[in-house]
């Protein structure tokens, strides 16, 4: 176990490894400090969410994984990608997010292809996601389908 | 509670009310009988599935929703539709069936309207799914948009 991976496994659900960088660390712990995620999502200029309600949505997860540059003894968030899933058959990917100043650097393809693992190791075999229009390349890239056999991905909001 | 509601609500996590036939029940209870759910999807020639896995999706599904037909004593399945969801933002709908002989009488509309209504009940505000080419239009008259603002359904399987 490397000095990395011991700092990082306080917890028994929590899981890192240093890849690909050997100071960027990926932890499946949900113990994720709410503040600092919500700092992230507002670099990438999402919306605010109700903190109490992301707690939840990550807490009824199948799958959440962050992503931490380490500087000296700190560590400060720089990526998080979640998932909802059955546990069986479906997985569907949300807030995929790297911060910008750790973009175009292949950080969001290791963040990716960490979650697909994680999700492949649980015997997932459709892995889904919505994309928008300026990531649906990035996805690409990575092996997914844009309406594949001419399936739809659609939505419902309230009025 | 009418006579059909009383006869249905056997289990705590069950409920069900006389919409929109009086012969026809709704439950949101996941005590279904797989083997039954099973010659439901063989009946719209779904490619069958390990009854093991589909329990396991069915307990890890947000939402479960079962349509049957009451005849005298017997209650038979002829529709069903589940999703995942994060409790608190995104729900996906997966499996939605009716079967073929009862298809054209607006069961499948009213099986969706109460998935809706239930995510609904629950303030889970973004509502997806994905759709086979030649439900599209099903679901778009029920409110449902096909790639809003360019985002695109994308799925990974599997080499």
């Amino acid at each position: 176990m490397s000095f990395w991976k011991r700092l990082f496994t306080g917890s028994e659900s929590g899981d890192s490894e240093d890849l690909p960088y050997s100071n960027v660390l990926f932890s499946t712990d949900r113990e994720i400090d709410l503040y600092e995620l919500e700092e992230l999502c507002d670099a990438v200029g999402w919306s605010r969410r109700p903190l109490r309600k992301v707690k939840k949505a990550i807490d009824h997860s199948f799958c959440v994984i962050s992503m931490y540059e380490q500087k000296e003894q700190f560590k400060h968030l720089i990526g998080f990608a979640r998932a909802t899933s059955d546990h069986a058959f479906n997985a569907t990917i949300w807030d995929v997010v790297v911060h910008p100043e750790y973009q175009g650097r292949g950080l969001g393809k290791t963040l990716m292809d960490r979650m697909i693992s994680e999700l492949r190791a649980a015997d997932i075999s459709n892995i889904t996601l919505f994309a928008d229009p300026q990531v649906v390349d990035f996805y690409r890239r990575l092996g997914f389908m844009a309406d594949p056999e001419g399936i739809k991905g659609m939505f419902w909001y309230p009025e």
